[in-house]
């Protein structure tokens, strides 16, 4: 059996070792169009920023590693020109001596990935803008960024030349994962740097509400934030620099440009093979990863997986499944039935000294969907026991099914104990939790790591409270005419009050009960949401008809504009 | 209704406060024999070491919430000296002014926690030797550590009193979490350090080959470690010192000892209300923690609890349960149906910079039972992407059904990422979770955080490799008369070789393979694991017995005494 598998980056590479494992027979031929195979292509925003210092660290494994442990034909530079499916054929163009050569398969594996998005803007082509997609972008990025020192020294004391200065003003197109690491990296490079996004927010898998918060973190380190405009081109500025222009008219001065605006599946190469295409633009596979061609499979950033949530198709480029896809192809080559279960979205980003997580359904995917039957709570616990030195407040986000208590997606943000509550989570929407299941976790506790009630315990009794009936909830958002009964402590209302609550403490409610209406419904409200709870159970005991503000005066500055 | 709730930390306070927000009618009377209500207990040690700086951090709420907040009746001084389960009667004595008051209750609560064992050794009870579980015992611990100083400088000049130097030398007797705990507190607080463990172990939970990791950090840290040796008494030095004599005749001079030789469940009560005592010393509950009289419940370390993975009967005094088990008692007794799972003993502890952690079933546990329904595997994965700075390694045991691939328990110990795995574990082993399941799991990845291709994930593979016949494991402890081969690279050798192991480094394997034998066993070797596994493959595909070393060098060094 002869295996031809295109693309030597993480799915790729994945198959063809896993594959050697199974069939020691296997002839393997895996094919690179660039000059490395499994490379670190997630560690491209920190090679740049410096923390990853040597190219070098970013190579996993090589082109000698394939042939010498996995018996892997391995080449690089080596582009697939031609594919025949029907004389299962691929054409070979080595771009080290222009040659082309055709191979036969019995399985074709397509691991091509996804390009980076470059629009046909006017001046997209100047120098100083760039992708960060491989280890030559990252390279590129950073002689850009160093030969400027370099020159200044050298050169611009006698030329006078200002585009030989050091770079100092960045401008990154595109809020995603790419864009937030690239930001973040180049201000650690100390240059002054401008976010340009489209929509109104930054990292679009997340709720904009959670959005908020990450966008707080760039304005604290000094980015400029440019959310709801797009880029309508670049030009070149008499003095050598660049100029990004937006559709709204605005003009960023800028001495190099990160364009991540998103990436597109890579899919030439099967629609010349002839296989389907689903409806988002990715290769369409089955759950064994084969294509329409039951000889040909894909895995990776190039297609369409189920999202494990929602059932609904969608390109989710991430590398923990690519790795996982790559795995299952070799599995079902080799004559195994292994199956991919779906891609749940799991991913995690550094925001300076915050981290960003989620996993599962956002709500706005679920709103898009017309999905209607979910809640959704916000809770900010401490990372770890509040009386233990350094616990930091998380930010977490929670929807759950209403109907039968099912998590279908969380997200966390915070300085301590993000990756934690991330993969519980993860875990727990992987394996069917409801939140009755999450009120009964048992998480670590001690106090340097967690809580005796951990935040992910403490999220599923917050959500079971409300599907048992014993805390309605509201949200800021949508309030209407609601009565709003503030149960904080005076000084608390002096740092920032809402208008037109009335504040009753809680230990005095039981005795001020009489101040409240009954034929209203009173929205309770506190810092976090927690003694507003209190406060709600008694006032439902008490025949009063109340709702917690969910996440309290800490969500209220995420939620309503000022 | 009147509900009585016997003890204020943990179980009882976490009673008091969810009855009292499903009932705002129920009487409620919590009674506290010390003189704080819910203080963090498992803050004690780093209060003792400093960590915690004020001893009012340990107070999570205080008699003013309850009354304020709950409207309970909260006694702290306040002792049950008597009870009726006849007359459903408790007499509780005021140890502030002496007087005993007889109270009625419907429904009582049990949250008495268990004491700390206090052996009738010969001169246990001379000063300078403290048990830690009361803000009062951490309280006296740091007056005795802190006169020292203060007496040295005001007295010691003109006295000469030895005894009144700052203490010096510590000995912690007992090794589990809270003497572990005691002994990295205690070495901040730059006292010489000794920790004497009847067992050959510390931190009894743990499977020994990970103790010793534990231990590792203990000697790297200066502790002299005393184990196989229990404390046979305690005496007075003519300085006044003390000292420790040791069952092996041994004395060990210390200027304080902390006594941490584990914890027995207060049942004193329970035996006077003549409710059943389970097999294991702890009160006999059901899962719904209500004790063998139906109005009378009982939570926290005083109970057994059902094992969640063996079913079996078990003392596992944890904060978590302990609350969890409050709640379910409240729910119980407000008309709901909760019921307690049983507990994982998942629990994690700070060893210096290292942690370790683990949850469900341990293999001695599992060899007690004559369980032989199981494997188990070590892997020794980096913390998070290791091109990213400040990877660590892990070191991972993680035991798992023969039969079905059920997850049975994982052991995790290292510098980074410890919680954020054992908590995947937990949860995993909570929903039931297989290692084929594992081997699917979506954790969250971005190199500071992870790995494509999690420990957990990595754990899932090499178990379900196991299971599968992909890969047959061997241990180092049952080597038997096997063939050894190291694929590992020559100048890994130099630093550390197996005696009698034939050296073929991986890459030329299947060009030597006549130089192996095909009629015996052949066990791999390499650093840890994952090349063995490659050439394990080959050899398999090539008609040889082979089987994989679990965990390699790195596993050699804990199981193999030098």
């Amino acid at each position: 059996m002869k295996v031809v598998i295109v693309g030597g980056v993480a799915g790729g590479a994945s198959c063809a070792a896993r594959l050697r494992r199974l069939d020691e027979k296997a002839e393997i031929l895996m094919v690179e169009r660039g000059p490395y195979v499994s490379y670190a292509n997630c560690g491209l925003p920190y090679h740049v920023g410096g923390s990853i210092e040597k190219e070098s660290s970013l190579l996993v494994a090589t082109e000698k590693t394939f042939r010498g442990q996995f018996a892997v034909d391995c080449r690089t530079r080596c582009e697939v020109v031609g594919i025949s499916s029907e004389k299962k054929t691929v054409e070979l163009k080595n771009h080290a001596t222009g040659e082309v050569t055709t191979e036969k398969y019995d399985k074709l594996v397509l691991s091509p990935g996804a390009a980076p998005i470059r629009p046909p803007l006017p001046g997209i082509d100047l120098p100083g803008i760039f992708s960060v997609r491989t280890v030559p972008d990252a390279r590129s990025i950073r002689e850009w960024l160093d030969r400027g020192a370099a020159d200044y020294s050298e050169m611009n004391s006698y030329t006078g030349f200002q585009t030989m200065t050091k770079p100092k003003r960045a401008v990154v197109v595109g809020g995603g994962f790419i864009g937030l690491e690239m930001v973040e990296n180049l201000v650690h490079r100390c240059l002054e740097v401008t976010l340009i996004e489209k929509l109104d927010q930054v990292m679009p898998p997340l709720d904009p509400e959670m959005a908020r918060l990450v966008e707080r973190y760039m304005v604290k380190h000094g980015v400029r934030l440019e959310l709801n405009d797009g880029v309508a081109g670049f030009r070149q500025s008499v003095d050598g620099s660049l100029e990004v222009l937006t559709g709204s008219g605005k003009r960023h001065p800028a001495d190099i440009v990160i364009l991540a605006i998103g990436v597109r599946p890579e899919t030439a190469l099967a629609k010349m093979a002839g296989i389907e295409i689903g409806q988002r633009g990715g290769i369409r596979v089955d759950e064994r990863m084969r294509t329409s061609d039951p000889d040909i499979f894909a895995v990776g950033d190039a297609v369409e997986v189920r999202d494990f949530v929602t059932g609904q198709w969608a390109l989710i480029p991430l590398a923990g499944p690519a790795n996982r896809q790559g795995r299952i192809a070799a599995d079902v080559i080799a004559g195994r039935d292994s199956r991919y279960r779906g891609t749940q979205g799991t991913s995690i980003c550094q925001i300076f000294e915050g981290t960003i997580a989620q996993t599962g359904a956002s709500e706005k995917l679920l709103v898009q969907l017309g999905d209607k039957d979910f809640e959704k709570i916000y809770l900010y616990p401490n990372s770890h026991a509040g009386y233990y030195p350094g616990a930091k407040m998380l930010a977490i986000k929670v929807l759950f099914r209403k109907s039968d208590g099912r998590l279908l997606g969380a997200q966390v943000l915070g300085e301590d104990g993000v990756p934690k509550r991330i993969d519980s989570f993860a875990m727990a929407i992987q394996m069917g939790c409801t939140v009755y299941d999450l009120e009964e976790s048992e998480l670590c506790y001690a106090p340097p790591y967690g809580s005796a009630k951990d935040p992910v315990n403490f999220a599923g009794m917050v959500a079971a409270n409300n599907l048992r009936g014993d805390m309605p909830l509201a949200h800021w958002n949508s309030l209407d005419n609601a009565f709003l009964l503030d149960v904080r402590n005076p000084p608390e209302l002096a740092v920032e009050s809402v208008p037109g609550a009335l504040n009753i403490p809680l230990p005095q409610l039981r005795a001020r009960l009489d101040e409240l209406p009954r034929d209203r419904e009173i929205l309770v409200i506190c810092r976090s949401a927690q003694r507003a709870y209190y406060a709600t159970r008694i006032l439902l005991q008490k025949g009063f008809k109340a709702s917690n503000l969910s996440g309290g005066m800490l969500s209220r500055s995420m939620l309503v504009a000022k």
